[in-house]
């Protein structure tokens, strides 16, 4: 019997798909010689939808991920994959199943329920919103007001940090840090448990920066990537985040997501 | 005996935890009336770690969900949730056992692989950048660089979707319409296929502006929030969609990842 190792997983949602998707991405990234094609099926809320996509997943030979609440979908579904042998993995229905039983409440079977249009969606946009707002320094009057304020040097990824925890809600304000440039007075306003410093490694900071020179077609020997003037920019960061007493990360090593999520640990421990 | 209408779930991860939460919120959106609290514990990678959380559980009475992919990780909260009848759901080991034996490939075992520092990722990174820098049509060269371009009156979401879509890796430039603004020349040369005028009920928009003067402490009542304005804004907005023969999106009762599923569909199929 041979293995391929190019695989098709199919994502079929009554909503947006993007839970199942989650799933696919984490489960595969265990796997980087697999090569993997993700099809994803949003929107499905007829049974007659649901067939014509099944029937492509088999013709596929397709793994199936579904994140349908609707009963009679997941019966169909249910069926439709025991008869002709196609794996397929129920995302919701463990967990909906176990808080139904817990609870003894029964779940309202309504599609895409998680992007309802309430109050902490709302929150979540006008979060977002304040990111871009207040990304770079533009308007230090977001730094009292933030719930955040991040701090660092050039290419230490403090506007997608940011972002990615205005997208939890958090209002976040940043401010570039530059030996010449002067510090807006509110930063010293901040109460240090709301504000973190970052930091990152000058080889690190080095090679991202001649690599953006690089993409502008710049010689990529320029003083911003030297690491003399690193190495001074680190050293102004660092001294400034001890006077603020603030939160240091270095993120060399780490991702947004990662970096995100020790901000909001401590941030909990305080 | 009682059920209780409230519950501590425990989402349990060597990563950030954020693939279960998702699973979590997607599934308790479905028992609008039952008061859960969601409990993340990131980065747990030693068995002393785990143990310490698992007694945790059991004192919370929590259900768990983990995303661990080392196998000593998995036996340990098996055999611990088993024994103490707590409800451990694996969110993502049914995926990665069946790529297993599909391809007859093992698993790295690496925790936290998804947020692993590649090209993939690197490339979500400049397309974040690039949503918070060409925001507000305020630079239209990036008209020309977007793979997506959205056209929008105030108050229907440009700034969020735009962001949520660069975190997909897509370069998305916005453009803030006016009746009484010129348009930026650039705006004609993008292709059709690439541009998506937003719109909105009159209704809507103009209970979203009024409750935006209300929350800047001034009198709802302005030419901004007036319905005359708001259709005299739709209709204008409506005709140049036309004249751009672009795909029209009404967002009015949409969340921005419905929005981003239409505009990523429609560009798969064009």
């Amino acid at each position: 019997m041979s293995h391929p190792t190019s695989l098709t997983i199919m994502v079929l949602s009554d909503s947006v798909g993007g839970t199942a998707s989650n799933v696919v991405h984490a489960a595969l990234a265990q796997f980087p010689d697999v090569d993997y094609e993700l099809k994803n099926f949003p929107f499905i809320r007829e049974e007659d939808q649901l067939t014509v996509v099944l029937e492509k997943a088999k013709r596929f030979n397709a793994v199936v991920l579904h994140t349908f609440v609707d009963p009679i979908l997941v019966e169909t579904i249910e069926t439709f994959c025991n008869g002709n042998e196609i794996t397929c993995i129920d995302v919701l229905n463990p967990l909906i199943r176990e808080v139904t039983s817990r609870t003894n409440t029964m779940p309202q079977h309504k599609p895409g329920a998680k992007h309802k249009l309430d109050d902490k969606y709302f929150n979540r946009i006008s979060a977002l919103e304040f990111a871009v707002q207040y990304d770079d320094g533009k308007d230090p009057k977001g730094f009292l007001e933030a719930d955040i304020v991040i701090l660092g040097i050039s290419r230490t990824s403090k506007t997608p940090l940011s972002i990615y925890m205005a997208n939890q809600g958090y209002k976040v304000a940043n401010l570039p840090l530059m030996p010449e440039s002067k510090l807006p007075d509110e930063i010293w306003q901040v109460d240090s448990n709301r504000m973190v410093g970052l930091t990152n490694e000058e080889e690190m900071l080095s090679n991202i920066r001649r690599e953006r020179m690089l993409s502008y077609g710049m010689d990529p020997e320029t003083p911003y990537s030297s690491k003399e003037r690193i190495r001074k920019e680190i050293q102004y960061a660092e001294e400034l985040y001890r006077k603020l007493n603030c939160q240091i990360i270095n993120v060399s090593s780490k991702s947004i997501e990662e970096t995100s999520a020790i901000i909001i640990d401590s941030l909990k421990n305080r």
